[in-house]
């Protein structure tokens, strides 16, 4: 990172990035990244833990019909994790066609169309596992200098995902915490979890889609209170329970980049990013809207969701939803 | 459109559109928009059919969790409907952050992530009822001169847009008369759609999303052989039968846009579209993949797609699934 | 402008807009386009006033061929009039080609290219007469609904307006008053031109290019110092006495939006703007690089610029030269 | 470029570059970038022959004040070299803001502005040093490795370039051969410059600004016509004859890519653009509008033109002008 900071330096976002990036020795614990067990072709991670029975499953379960939408309006001037702190281009929509002005009384056929624009990390979104590496290296193996092309990754983006259908469970620690939101940089333990789990009890199982809540939704759209810097978020040790000990398939969060910042670890800047994409294969969403289920105290349902298969994209756009189940 | 399309004209796009554009004159038979008979605030238009039973009859009936994707790549230099024929801009994806080149070994960290820049109507994806009006007013009256803003549409835009879960139904038009693909401008009739629906045995009903199949997407994505200004769809005839007789919900084909162009009205070059949207408040789905539909002959299903919601927007790019049901 | 902001507010960027936009009312003194001297066909407004003759008598007394750079660096991350308040566009640079990676040793042939993606008026940019309009209508009486498309002006663009030489001064007011930069909000007089003319021994002639300097460049590129809310630029009287009294061609100045701001005027949220765009068909040029000039105290030049023509634009960027006369 | 060729390849836009681009094998004559003899920090070559005296030489021999212009339109729809080629971004231009709706009579401040993207390689344009490379390096040895970021170049960027002001000369080598435009893929030779050279009694000089004119203007906007694949231009013996033997400071060309296409050299598919700009350090300019020189028999004149200063960028869109000289 640290080079290529310095270059992105150069043009332009230099004071805010300063802020944000511990510097990156050579070597650190946990800078390999992972090969995958499903076999040297493997693109997707655990997301191949998904099968026909699987989906039935959870799909067989579904209770009433009533559907929870998860996803965030897209609009001009909304919140996001990038464009003050890297410079990263906002949100738009512009117009192509619009019918004619002047009354627009006179025409037949009244035809509009728009463009838009936009970080594919903006909005709710899920991060596929071209998005971090170690090393230049994504998880499986892939390197930078054989893989990156100047418009995206042969390998690892979001065209190569399949739609998620698969059990969701949504952990509310604010609410398990008794609080709207959790403090600014909080870090998740694995005891919240536990607790919160509790609480609501639900239990986890291999192949899940656990989705934790912090409650920062109740801020949103609000630009001055959403913050990727000091956002509230899993604390590495949170993954590495949910990736290793429980299994879950895909990881959520309502907060703008899944993991508390700013990272205590001096030599990764995002260290829960780089040890689930890189290191584990495992992929997750982020600003996602939880607030119905979290009123509905809703806490597990079929969660489905289709990426858009951008060729290359280290990230997409999505809007999934959760269907209750008995 | 007459004028609109003269402005258009003098900013570049000239010769395509007066190939495409027919006259327009002040009035015509089916020039004002419909009524919506879920009252006045209502943006949705049939959407408005679906209900948690609705949702629930069909989900019920999931027989296997396999997933059938309905959604295409998106990729830089991809086929559109729009770029060559209007100036309308293409699909463009660029990185905003890539490792650091150089080997790629002297950096921890590696983080990748792109913008994307596209017509809400390219790809598979959704036309909203703003997309067409007639003389400036959209289905239940709302006006441009009132509604329309530098940037969207206050009414009608894709974040109005309710997920949909609905039962999918494929009239395979192709395979019934014994073809890859329907000839260039075929426009299908109701007795195409009949005579398809009893040769693979299926019964339309209130409320459900149809999908047509030309057989075009077995040219994708050979730009030369796929253009929307001759290309087969919907007659009006059709889309009437559909909408009025049979209540379809959503509509969908795998062409570039709906409908047979060009066409044969002078009065109107887009009439499906402006019957659906405008007059009808039927919503409607283009760029389909359904070949493995079509292949597998799988007619009936659980169809599940959310727009993004991109506030104000005619169109929103998704990708589908359809879950087959016993 | 009341129920644009409002629509655009719906879209988004509300609170920004709430603190900047005044009330405007139907009718306020000073609220009707002016009709060009140059004939009923006229675009340019003021830039009429050149000639050949013009043109010579300038370029003739160029003193030394030395040049001075008058445009600023563009750049990701840069300072700019509107993207924080109004939620516009960034500057954005992206790849579209570059050299293969892993080591570049293998081929023989490296092509880079990019795109970039701009609001017009970023940067250093001249502002054409359909930027600012009143009632709905451009100096000389196009209207929006007559002339403005979907996608730009045909009147007024940026692709009418000759290159500019002429006769260029710069009026250093910070200097004059002893400052490195004007107070904030600062509304320069027209006594504070007159002081400032006499100590540096500069007069001003029919069809000079008039640049003002408040300092405010010092601060660049420091995006928390460089607001266009809290600008010091030109008051009202001292633009008209610019243009009425002085018959300037073209004004400009080191700020990013030429007035001091905010309005004093409750009826108008940029009455300099409206008055020399759509009432005296006066272009002016912002975010200029007047250091140097400054710091050589050079008043007097030959002024020499070339809007790119931008078909229907309201601004474009340009890169200006001064080169000193004798 | 095999190789990113390949990358692009899978990216989409393979058809139109199998056409394009030959193999380019690991050696082949002329295959090493040049050392600036300007010394190792000089990033753009022989533009470093401008001085002070040399600018003056040629604006104090200035006539009469005419300019011509020799910058293109810019608009939606128009030509371009490389969007259907290679999948590039269109130019486009999309409104921000503009007067609400409804009759335009309501608001006072009537505001309008509006936000370009387009390859920097549009329109009338330079390219700079960093636009084509060998083996990974540029022009005086920076590489790829080293100096390229993921928003452009460190090194040779058009924010190095200096406002370019020299004699220049325009040899038109249609009107010598009596023709409107040149045969296609026609390469203008040493004979053809001399030929035409001494036909319009023009002598070249060290440092001059060197346009070549081939007729293909006269065949603008019309896309069909204009195709990069064919066109005529500098054969390399010619660059090498203007670049060596006249030491010329800047080329030009009134088409897409300044030399004839295709390459005749299977080694590599832009000869002239490596040999200039990575072997020789000379910049050159494509799409200049020379109509007009060429109809007044204008051959030799003041050339003015001043690159915008997008950091790191391979070109930038220029509007030049020129002013004949006694």
């Amino acid at each position: 990172m640290k080079r290529s900071m310095t270059q992105l330096a150069k043009l332009g976002a230099a004071a805010a990035l300063a802020a944000f990036v511990a510097a990156a020795p050579a070597s650190a614990e946990g800078d390999k990244v992972g090969k995958s067990p499903w076999g040297p072709k493997d693109e997707i991670g655990t997301l191949n833990m998904m099968s026909d029975a699987s989906r039935m499953e959870i799909l067989q379960r579904i209770d009433a019909g009533k559907v929870y939408d998860l996803g965030l309006d897209l609009f001009v001037g909304m919140p996001d994790c990038c464009s003050a702190a890297f410079g990263d281009p906002t949100y738009q929509m512009y117009m192509l066609h619009t019918p004619a002005r002047g009354g627009g009384g006179e025409e037949l056929v009244s035809h509009s169309s728009e463009a838009i624009s936009m970080n594919t990390h903006t909005g709710t979104h899920i991060d596929t596992l071209s998005h971090f590496g170690l090393h230049g290296k994504l998880f499986n193996g892939a390197s930078a200098d054989e893989a990156l092309g100047a418009r995206g990754w042969a390998k690892s983006g979001a065209d190569k995902y399949p739609p998620i259908v698969a059990r969701g469970v949504m952990i509310d620690v604010a609410k398990a915490k008794g609080v709207d939101v959790l403090p600014a940089s909080y870090a998740i333990t694995v005891d919240d979890l536990k607790d919160a789990l509790a609480k609501q009890g639900t239990k986890l199982a291999e192949g899940d889609v656990v989705l934790v809540r912090t409650g920062q939704m109740g801020l949103w759209p609000d630009r001055s209170k959403l913050s990727l810097f000091t956002q509230s978020g899993l604390s590495l040790e949170a993954a590495k329970w949910l990736a290793e000990e429980r299994k879950s398939m895909v990881l959520g969060a309502d907060n703008l980049g899944l993991e508390s910042f700013p990272s205590t670890n001096p030599q990764n800047f995002a260290p829960v990013h780089s040890y689930l994409l890189a290191e584990k294969g495992v992929s997750f969403i982020e600003l996602l809207w939880l607030e119905e289920l979290s009123k509905d105290e809703v806490y597990e349902f079929a969660f489905i969701t289709s990426p858009l298969k951008l060729r290359g994209a280290t990230g997409s756009p999505i809007r999934p939803v959760a269907i209750p189940v008995k």
